[in-house]
């Protein structure tokens, strides 16, 4: 089966998919995006998902050219012509086509671009054995809750990590806090079991996956504080772990080179993973 | 004559100058720009840009698609192609085309894509009567120095004050100093008539029109200090201006609403500029 993208209003062979070089996606990063996990067909948290979308597309003051519906019919075709049953939706929005100038143009259209993928299976052995991480300095903008596709910085921290066989990086702002990822939520346990992850503020994306986390803690009755912790702290947690829509949950095993705890995926970072995947296996 | 593009290897109608979706520039910004001024044909400080070009380039390990000769011959054909006499080639690197992971992928191409166009003589009012600046907080990565197409936060800041009837918004970092515009650098007078403005750190973009006025004031024995300065400094200032490739160097006189000065363009500014427009006009 050969893939196909949805692209401004046209269903299109996915080799022939293209936007004009003057959309403001490409010239300015002046777009937003959002990745929806797919399981057996149906999309994963579709609503939250489109919620942020609507909240950062009001951060840029960009207008979805399509309602709610529709782009639920949209995405639901592009799913079915590329034949995923599990994998991913990727949906784009950009502020659309207009001669280069910094400022809103007064007349272009907002461009939306649809893809699906099936997924690999993700790895079993990342879930069962945990990853790395590595800790690099943020050098992100102030409005890292608006899910921008201005993404560079991101793209060298995770590069980073990858060169220093870690899985992700987690950002340190200037007070030395972690902020998160570069495209995951991060997350340690304290030795009285309490779990800890940065309230949303603007240095981080509200993700949609920590969401869901949050409902599974609430309803199984775990401890849960929403703020700030250290790099040090992280290092002398009893668990750490990272969240986001195609990682589901990870436990993370190593921070810069050394381990957390015993250096194995803790029992919290477990039990919440399995409740986090029957839920993503629930909603199809 | 229609409009003609070159987009990684052809030369197409404006109409129909595409990238992929996939590629990085459109999905994570990954990529740089540059801007150059073409005044009679000739491209103004042409190497300069290219250097800098590389520098980019080389920050975040992209490699240029083809040599520096090829490059020159490739704007030429494009100015040429479009009949540009005088305005500006604009030029974008990125990273290529790859199914959607933030970290660098292994096999993808550099796309380079080169448009030109007329610019209608910049109105002349704006350098005769001087513009207005805001000032905004300065929300961008820390990385400015990289000419990097992910501009969403220069995107905001300008609309910012193009509504408020400014001309261009001054960014300010955390400690109170001044950056610079979202597309020009700034500059200020003292009451001694030394010229003041931010060094080239990693704070701003080391701008191939500030790098000429340098020439011009060295050459002209004019007092230069690099060094951050704060808004109050730039309002109590005795001129203030600020330039880039597109604006050339225009005088502000008002900051936030309050006049610099007499609320008129300074004498030194009308100097700077009209010795800049005459370097401009030799390279050709």
């Amino acid at each position: 089966m050969s893939r196909v993208a949805y692209v401004g209003g046209q269903y299109l062979p996915h080799r022939q998919a293209a936007v004009h070089i003057e959309d403001r996606g490409y010239q300015f990063g002046d777009g937003v995006y959002e990745v929806i996990a797919v399981v057996r067909g149906v999309l994963v948290d579709e609503d939250r998902h489109l919620a942020r979308l609507h909240r950062s597309l009001t951060e840029l003051r960009i207008n979805l050219p399509m309602g709610d519906g529709a782009l639920k019919i949209v995405m639901r075709e592009v799913i079915r012509r590329n034949g995923v049953d599990t994998g991913i939706v990727y949906l784009q929005v950009t502020r659309g086509v207009a001669p280069r100038d910094h400022a809103f143009p007064k007349a272009a259209k907002p461009v939306l671009v649809v893809t699906s993928r099936r997924s690999r299976p993700a790895d079993p052995r990342l879930g069962r054995d945990g990853i790395a991480v590595i800790t690099i300095r943020d050098i992100r903008w102030q409005r890292c809750d608006i899910k921008s596709v201005a993404l560079v910085a991101n793209v060298l921290g995770k590069q980073q990590a990858r060169e220093a066989g870690a899985y992700e990086a987690w950002q340190i702002d200037r007070e030395g806090q972690v902020t998160e990822g570069t495209s995951t939520n991060a997350w340690i346990v304290t030795s009285d079991n309490t779990v800890v992850t940065r309230a949303a503020d603007h240095a981080i994306l509200n993700g949609v996956t920590r969401a869901a986390i949050f409902d599974i803690m609430h309803r199984e009755g775990y401890r849960l504080v929403e703020r700030s912790f250290t790099v040090e702290e992280a290092k002398a947690a009893r668990e750490a772990f990272l969240t986001s829509t195609t990682a589901d949950l990870l436990p993370v095993v190593r921070i810069d080179g050394d381990p957390v705890a015993d250096g194995q995926p803790g029992p919290l970072s477990r039990k919440l993973r399995e409740a986090y995947l029957v839920h993503a296996a629930a909603a199809a």
